[in-house]
């Protein structure tokens, strides 16, 4: 019956993500919207969730106290700043509410709160919320633990013509499980450029490749490449959706959860 | 120094995998061909292995009777014909040689000798020697564990154009693993061709596409596809040399293992 | 100056290809709204567009009646139903209003009107309004009519769990353009599907292996594949915004044409 | 019938090119080998073919001299070292033999003299004989001419780990061609790494990225990414045999033509 869904509220409900939070939470049976917050100045507050988010009416209000926006929920999850994270967690831990942290670009002082709040409610935080991207750096570390420097790696990634940096923090966490599998540093291997006269490949060495261009959302994929053979392990992400989804996994695996700080790998049990 | 080198015969040394056995063996650090052996009416017959299999004057002659093959030895490798298998394994029991097993294609008859032999010396047999597929069977089955019916799973194969049965071997192996992984029969959630009204896609079936073409040594895709998410899991096959490799590197490993029967999965150590 | 900028009418600006519309307008500098149509019992009638298709405000009325969507427009892009497109294309005429048709699924009847209405007013029409997918079957017909059977043609799509049909239209439409690059008929040549004892690919076929899952909103890829090489022609599609973006190039091209039906060949030059 | 194949010389058959050239020319109805040379101090010399470059027996012998190995030919297939190319020229000359010059890295002065003898016999040369490259070449290129600057354009390329300059010759060949398409200066727009805070894609430049591992022979991707989809036009080279095949396919296509300098899109009627 609908009055036992898994109410979760959405801190950060405006955004592109809050939007895809939505989305999600009309998908996973068993969940339904349970609050709504958006930042001080938005023009949504007082209004419903679905004004400021899309899909159907769900007679949840747009607040602007995350008390409020709690009230009604059995969890959080938050995509907001980095700034609001700290006045967040403050009111889940006082309404004793497990919260899900996609936010990222904490400072030391948010972070060292969050490590406190974590004694008193169940966290998971993580910088990439996809289930797949999650799972992949599991299986590149099985891999690279399997395979030796007879099969080198390379990280390849694509991203849209607005990211400004490469590559990109999930293939550094790439490269550093590729490195972890094979027990060394990312430092000492990675290999970043290639121009002009490079010389042979070094062994052992973990080299990237960028690929800038529309409106990539991010693909990745790490190869491990042997004489006569080669191994592709690819992540495609097309959809915000998937960041939405996997925070929504959290959402539930969390509740009932004993306080902690806990990572996307323990969501999927890896 | 070189006669501390592990010494391999090739069985089979005049085939398509032999003149690759010769390469990959000439490769892998700490070997060497130790014995040659080919069919009793071979033209290389007395000859150098080189003559048969291509590469540098090795000062192996090319044997018809395998007890002479294995003279040198330390460890063999089988890559002849079914029915050339019970005669090469009975030398191996005779002189307490290990062997890695490549043939596949063997009657009943021929299986129960190779268990029995596996009582008395140790013996790597896969049906397919390539490490890469063999670890992307373990990888497979761990995604397809982690990740719930949200993600369809489909298995795409590419060989080249005579290849006559469809899906390949190797497809149907990694259909299997990923059907473990979930825990369901493959022969409950295979679907193996899609052509005009197929109606929407049935939840937590595993799906199989076919590629025909060119000279492809084999190609496969086990996909994961969520909502807003792809994870491809891949394997390229280039050339034989591939599967070589991987069996000198079971030879190597093979080398005083007590008795029994072995997989590619226990080399590997997954 | 923005009162010269190029207003288009948006007939179906609730649906899904209306919201895409949109934003390919905002987007495309040059180009405005002029004009958005519903269907007669829409909740956004009389409403403002960017409450039915998000985005800014833009001081556009809903309308239910084509000839008052089209009032301010030099010309009319049509994504509803094939049931809606004879008044719309009727209104055009009447207003000597350019149209761009996206709908598809017409009857006889409709498609009889749409030919005369050619005689009077200028009509872009296309089954896949993306300039990739229509670059693509040109680069596939080039590409067959240079490689002979030497090569052999594979088509691959991948579609979302829910498409109902196997293989897509696109995909057809590419095997299509494959045939008559290599001078036969898609018919003599194709082969749909594969499983069991298929015997060696017959020289000169046209192969096709279809993917289901997820929410992929469509990838094709053509392979030519020879001896030690194969050639790849591939289009991913992520967002609808693809097919919308193509509908306003078309929409600009189209304005002072003379009278007649184009396609999208037409509108790239190809 | 026999007699009236097709007689081509093998310049360089002792070669890892020569042994392809006689396995393409051995699979190409209609042609078969006429003469076979090797470098002066080969241990093939006096042999015959078949015992340096593999296969059946020929009754062919390797010889020393350009001239002896032409005599029996209708044209010659040159894949020597640069400096061997001068004294293959002038013998082709003096017996009025096309050539097919796949040999790259001449200095200015044998260029020079491949310019001359080109006014008295017709000659291809091209820096990849693959058909398969030189038909991406072209769809490239006409890819860019109609696709604008909102597709952004990127080559990649993959070889093995012992390459030793980066990008390609052939991803810059390609990247020459999608400047072509665009009416601009490679130089000017090309962008050959990106590591670290690059800041956004500049609109119109052609990115390069470059992976390197295992054996790949030769990996080419060239993407055209718009917003809402992408274009992916892909080669990949398996076996060195498709640069031999695209020889012999040259070689078959010189025969009876003017002299003169041609290149494979001449071949291929590009």
């Amino acid at each position: 019956m609908a009055q036992h869904s898994l109410q979760i509220a959405v801190l950060g409900v405006s955004g592109r993500m809050g939007r895809a939070l939505l989305t999600a939470i009309d998908e996973a049976p068993g969940t339904k919207l349970g609050g709504a917050l958006a930042s001080a100045n938005s023009r949504w507050l007082g209004k419903d969730a679905s004004d400021a988010g899309g899909g159907p009416q769900r007679n949840v209000t747009v607040e602007a106290d995350p008390a409020a926006a709690l009230r009604n929920a059995q969890v959080a999850i938050d995509f907001t700043l980095p700034e609001a994270t700290a006045a967040n967690l403050a009111a889940c831990v006082a309404s004793h509410c497990p919260i899900v942290i996609g936010t990222t670009g904490h400072s030391e002082a948010v972070r060292a709160q969050i490590a406190a709040a974590a004694h008193s409610i169940p966290i998971v935080m993580a910088p990439n919320m996809s289930l797949g991207v999650n799972l992949l750096l599991k299986l590149v570390e099985l891999a690279a633990s399997k395979l030796d420097a007879d099969y080198d790696i390379e990280v390849f990634e694509a991203h849209h013509r607005n990211k400004k940096d490469a590559p990109s923090g999930t293939a550094l966490a790439l490269g550093a499980a590729a490195a972890d599998g094979r027990d060394v540093k990312l430092a000492d291997a990675a290999e970043y450029s290639r121009h002009g006269n490079t010389g042979a490949r070094q062994r052992g060495s973990i080299g990237f490749s960028v690929f800038r261009g529309g409106d990539v959302v991010g693909d990745h994929t790490v190869t491990f490449a042997g004489i006569g053979e080669r191994i592709e392990l690819t992540h495609r992400a097309s959809d915000r959706l998937a960041f939405a989804r996997g925070a929504v996994k959290a959402a539930q695996w969390l509740v009932g959860k004993s306080p902690g700080l806990y990572s996307m790998q323990d969501v999927l049990g890896l």
